[in-house]
């Protein structure tokens, strides 16, 4: 079989030297004798784990001592719950820029759980091609925080400039391009991310938070507790022990490779081609507004349901996987994430290229 | 190295095979070119393994047609605040029996989210060494639910019959002894396992929940609703994929075994031959009710605290890992999940035998 690419928007490529360390010492994790997924979260082996991959990132991301970086089980879908929960506990209201899909279920949640949400702007009548911006007309006073998603995975769409004029904290949502591009930590409240995408195998949740956020609050499942997490470093109850070790592994190769800078300029670069090639294609388009374009999840299109279908199917067959658009707005989508391969970029770009000549 | 026996109370012992199959596929899934640690867990390739597993499960615990199989995350702990969350929407209150310290925190939980638990009865004040029983004098017509702590991992204590003459759906936490001994679905309202004991590695948690159950409740958050992870057969999010497919090979493993009616025979045997030791020796002793003692954990101690410690770190040095009891009792611990091999036992006696004669 030639080689398979996977352009899944997550569960996504990961890098191939740390599946293959995974494999290597399954069986007997650091010489113990016991495979990572049997040994205690309790033991020292597994402190390290942890205590490292901690580290790491926070070398990585430049996290300063005022934050604690926590880890969590559920998923961006978990911290929808959990951000109100914990942040929202004194005006149990936020303010929400709604950029799409993932915004709109963030939203959704926190009403679910009684919390007020006020919409500031909304893309959603140009079908979220471009991003929505902060309006200084709201009340700022009754708001606890303000939700961005800052990569949108569906729309393909990312703010790759911070701009919070609001005295508010500001959480971020950053499962899709979390270490893929240089943020400025001190810049958010509150940061999270689904391991899935760009950071390791799903089943562990980072979730980056200020110390003065922290807060005791009632009538909080204890799973999604901040500040009890933050008192007993992530392990009150067992963690995900794998995913955090295979979060850990992936941290360690980002390092290796130079770190956010360089992962942000490859990805720059691939997502580049990407859209050179879409912006000159007769048959594709992208039509996210050029400023806005996200760097790991490109959106694109033939404008016909069938043929966008037939590109899809006929990819697989070339080993270039998972290409079709979320079912939410049907087209196509290519993920590049940190462990994406130029040459994978390429191939896509090259099949796509055939398939036009052809049709 | 020699060989290793993990007597971790969980994260705990898998069994050899389904780590080497891991191992062996990790690479590329069913031929795909991409590992399970990077598949979408929309892909077909995923279904299978989910729905596989649920079959399974359905098999091997003969699981009738009226109950829902769901995955969350999250652990027990987690659902000691979905459990009241989805069933105690009515009166806000449960009623619990007080077998050890589980039974306390699914009770603390309870209390932390704003409902009413009352205690039926506790054996605390022995210690815990036997099991509390079902009172009847109580007010049936206040209380949701039951809650029964069926295993009790610290304090080495089963509820090996289920009596519960009430008409109150009865919830069994049994996080460690699940699948490892015979029980009748159909005698509980719900059950719920995290996987890390007997099922497989830590990051997927089981419930099992009888359909007239499933209620849309108000202010839950997502990742903890029954009814809506029935409705999306757990995929309402990204589930974690890796833990599903883990636990599902270890479902193969245990059909293959013969089933819960040959773990059991399997885990009495290894068990007995545990207590046997433990009850004439003149060093080391168990204080468990003999009726009430657990096929999965067994407590033991010499009474002095400073000995057990040097028990645990020699034992280590034997390869007889993880024997030092829970923070919160002291002591010594042994745990026999069905993946432990009787020589694994019988490795653990021997030095047991040895270290009493040195003393």
């Amino acid at each position: 079989m030639s080689t398979v690419y996977n352009f899944s928007a997550g569960p996504g490529v990961l890098p191939a030297p740390v599946i293959k360390q995974i494999q290597k010492e399954l069986t007997s994790f650091h010489g113990s004798g016991m495979s990572i997924l049997e040994i205690s979260h309790r033991s020292t082996l597994f402190e390290n784990v942890i205590d490292n991959a901690k580290q790491d990132l926070k070398d990585l991301m430049q996290v300063p001592d005022n934050y604690q970086i926590l880890f969590f089980q559920g998923g961006g879908t978990g911290q929808f719950a959990a951000a109100p929960m914990n942040l929202a506990s004194k005006h149990h209201r936020l303010a929400l820029l709604d950029s799409g899909h993932w915004a709109s279920k963030a939203h959704d949640e926190a009403i679910k759980l009684g919390y007020q949400v006020d919409v500031l702007d909304s893309t959603k009548s140009e079908h979220y091609h471009e991003l929505p911006h902060l309006s200084l007309t709201f009340n700022q006073k009754n708001d606890d925080y303000l939700h961005v998603t800052i990569n949108n995975t569906i729309e393909g769409t990312t703010y790759h400039q911070i701009n919070n004029p609001t005295h508010l904290p500001l959480v971020g949502d950053m499962s899709s391009n979390f270490l893929a591009e240089r943020y400025s930590v001190k810049d958010f409240g509150m940061i999270f991310a689904g391991a899935q995408k760009n950071l390791g195998p799903a089943g562990v949740t980072i979730v980056i938070v200020r110390d003065d956020l922290l807060k005791k609050v009632p009538k909080i499942p204890s799973i999604l507790d901040y500040s009890l997490f933050a008192k007993k470093n992530s392990l009150y109850n067992t963690p995900p022990v794998f995913s955090i070790y295979a979060a850990g592994l992936v941290l360690k190769w980002l390092k290796k490779q130079g770190g956010v800078d360089v992962m942000e300029s490859h990805n720059r670069k691939q997502s580049k081609m990407m859209y050179d090639f879409l912006d000159q294609s007769k048959l594709f388009r992208n039509d996210v507004k050029p400023s806005d374009r996200s760097l790991t999840n490109t959106i694109f299109t033939t404008g016909d349901q069938k043929l966008d279908l037939q590109v899809a199917k006929e990819a697989t067959q070339h080993g270039l996987m998972s290409i079709k658009g979320h079912r939410s707005v049907g087209g196509l989508r290519a993920s590049f994430y940190n462990a994406m391969p130029t040459a994978g970029v390429q191939s896509l770009i090259d099949f796509l290229h055939d398939f036009e000549k052809k049709h």
